[in-house]
């Protein structure tokens, strides 16, 4: 054990620089809290002549990912490529496959390949870890993983994408429409030149899937998400939301029903009062309900240079200290197929925005649609006739309704019933509301 | 690896009960997840012929602690007797000379015997494992300990005891006496028939030493804490928070300062809008501040006899999984010694309330003595004269004053000066305001 633990970076962007002068630090925390020393000993990133605020003096430089990912003379590699094929998975497999730990901030990487990956960690007898992967610097791979063993998770949850809950706190603080504080963020940094993958809630489920599996037992199964972006708030929808005492954030969902395990990820009301209805701007937050601990938050930077080399630190020092623990938090073997829930059969209240035709009987037959589905209402508000909704002059009232705990399928037939009537103008709109303790 | 590990139990009070029961479940996550049979095979408590609602068959009943501790037949000692003397001290002592690894969730024996004891478990390379002691079922030491090792911290602090925080909220919440809330508190069970512990901050102030010790790496320092309790906080103090923007909660609080490490435990105001400021009720609170991962926030049960016990287990799971980290984050031989910080150098905004005589020049006075420390005033709020004050009719103006940042010397001088003016009426009240991100 006393020999230095040796390290091949592959990657050295905003997290592999941070990461490097972590390690390269005078005081070398990590190697005290270890007990033992650690090195960069090989690195690797696209470009090899470029100017770096840290030197690589004493340290290999390699062409390609994969052959510092088998190299003689690293113990750990660190993958920091990213990207759910290429490179990242071919290096990945291949430092597992030859006996290394692997650390790796691929959340969609796992989110495709995980169960494959820690089936060869597993048979190898070696690490894979990814605190890093979810949430940025936020230990909830940790907690789920190490922490929690003792507890039987209900429900998991949490905003995990700082670009959409920054959007949605302008949108609520200034009055933005989504399409100028979008604008604003990939000004800032905050969000991809191509914003699809964050605001269409992509990346938000590739963190959640790997949760999911962590909190019941299961497959990593990213494809069976339920997704919905954020794309299509408004203005009105932010407003309404206020009104009743709401916030709207993009969460991610995992949690165990009767038909199976719900995963989902889309816009949701929840409480302002509520932990996760106070995370505001680019802060992150999961929370996790269970029987024995009940309901944990962990909230904090879910991106960033820094903060994710934090974590990515803190998986290279379990490392070192010989902390060996199940990918997923249980044997390969032990892992159940993921079963989905069928989301029609997701229960939870509602919010609908409608504009209805001003006509006699027009609101009559909406509230008579919901109650053939049993849907019972908990508030509606319409606004005065002739009102300019989302910018727009017309003839139509503004309905909002706030329903309480029914089905999802008693929703959409709901809504389709309506728009068969006629009276709808446009399309309605849905949000879920989620259920805080 | 294979042979279980074998558990000695000493105390089947609340928490002792409720961790039978994980470990009796018949899914046994514990095993699960950390790979390896978990057991029981050894107890001790109070009371031999009690009603319980688990069965103690197969496992052997020991007449005292000691002797469990150093069973032949155990290989980790679970302490949850409590007290920083007698049977706990002297069991936890005896099982780590023998070698045995420990669990215990007292955090009055680590503040006290901390050192002595990592250097001891140290010595015998055995575990030391406390998750338990702070913040109940909070999973901050591991955070601390393990997740952060990258880390420099610069201040940690938080809400540690649930029945000060109880008061607190439901002082605001209901305008209810502090001696009413104290009564229901114990009425529910929230608080202790002699609450002093609890509501004199020394409850958090066991709870802060380790913290303090895992965020800046040196010895456990008790006996160095600043305490204030909540004994003296009036609903005028609460209402003229609540009217400036902030709430009070007892904090424990620790960081880096020029003159040394400050830990301090006291009613402090927090901002509304903060996250540690909307912490309600018997939940708990930890935040952590570093260079890298910036701020992070975990929150939680900080009591309770399920959430404690799965703290616990977090620690037997880590200890079956073969994890070895220093008891402190670093080897003992590397804790450094600790440097107290000057309270009088503690620097800060303040909020002070006083009764002052409603004669010509009186207030003059007041705002000539902070200007003679250089004190600046943010606000100030002056209530009509004659008026009612804490139920006492009396001819004296109630002002509260808001400082900006200023020192502890400078704020206690210029009271001085005041009182000797002799204009105040009564004892004048100072309660810091913490500043957060």
């Amino acid at each position: 054990m006393s020999h230095p633990l040796r390290l091949g970076i592959a990657g050295l962007g905003t997290i592999g620089a941070a990461l490097v002068h972590i390690i390269q630090s005078t005081d070398n925390r990590l190697s005290v809290s270890s007990l033992r020393t650690v090195e960069i000993t090989g690195v690797t990133a696209r470009t090899r002549n470029k100017e770096r605020d840290f030197s690589l003096d004493g340290i290999t430089w390699f062409e390609d990912a994969s052959s510092l990912a088998v190299s003689e003379d690293i113990d750990v590699f660190v993958e920091l490529i990213g990207g759910d094929e290429g490179p990242a998975r071919e290096s990945v497999e291949k430092a597992l496959q030859a006996g290394k730990h692997v650390v790796t901030a691929n959340k969609a990487l796992l989110a495709k390949h995980g169960v494959a990956l820690a089936k060869l960690a597993e048979e190898k007898q070696v690490s894979l870890n990814y605190e890093a992967a979810v949430a940025g610097g936020i230990p909830i791979i940790k907690t789920m993983r190490e922490a929690m063993s003792g507890n039987k998770v209900n429900r998991v949850y949490g905003i995990m994408n700082g670009t959409c809950n920054y959007i949605l706190t302008r949108m609520e603080d200034e009055k933005i429409t989504f399409e100028d504080c979008l604008k604003d963020a990939q000004r800032l940094g905050y969000a991809e030149a191509d914003p699809t993958f964050d605001i269409g809630g992509h990346d938000t489920a590739h963190k959640l899937s790997l949760l999911t599996s962590l909190a019941f037992g299961c497959e990593v199964s990213f494809s069976s998400i339920y997704l919905e972006g954020i794309e299509e708030i408004t203005l009105s929808d932010i407003e309404a939301a206020n009104t009743l005492g709401y916030r709207i954030k993009l969460l991610g969902v995992a949690q165990e029903t009767e038909s199976g395990i719900e995963q989902r990820v889309h816009p949701a009301m929840v409480s302002k009062e509520s932990a996760i209805g106070q995370v505001s701007s680019v802060t992150n937050a999961v929370a996790v309900e269970a029987d024995q601990v009940g309901s944990l938050l962990l909230s904090g930077p879910g991106a960033g240079g820094k903060a994710t080399a934090s974590a990515v630190v803190g998986d290279i020092a379990d490392i070192a200290r010989g902390l060996k623990v199940p990918v997923f938090g249980r044997p390969c073997a032990s892992l159940k197929p993921y079963e989905r829930a069928r989301m029609r059969l997701h229960e939870g209240g509602y919010y609908i925005a409608l504009d209805l035709l001003d006509k006699p009987g027009a609101f009559a037959g909406v509230a008579t649609r919901m109650a053939e589905r049993d849907i019972s209402l908990k508030s509606v508000v319409q606004n005065q006739r002739g009102k300019e909704v989302d910018g727009i002059k017309n003839q139509a009232q503004h309905v909002v309704i706030i329903t309480h705990e029914t089905t999802e399928k008693a929703i959409s037939e709901a809504l389709e019933s309506l728009i068969n009537d006629g009276n709808v103008v446009g399309k309605p709109k849905m949000i879920r509301i989620e259920k805080l303790d």
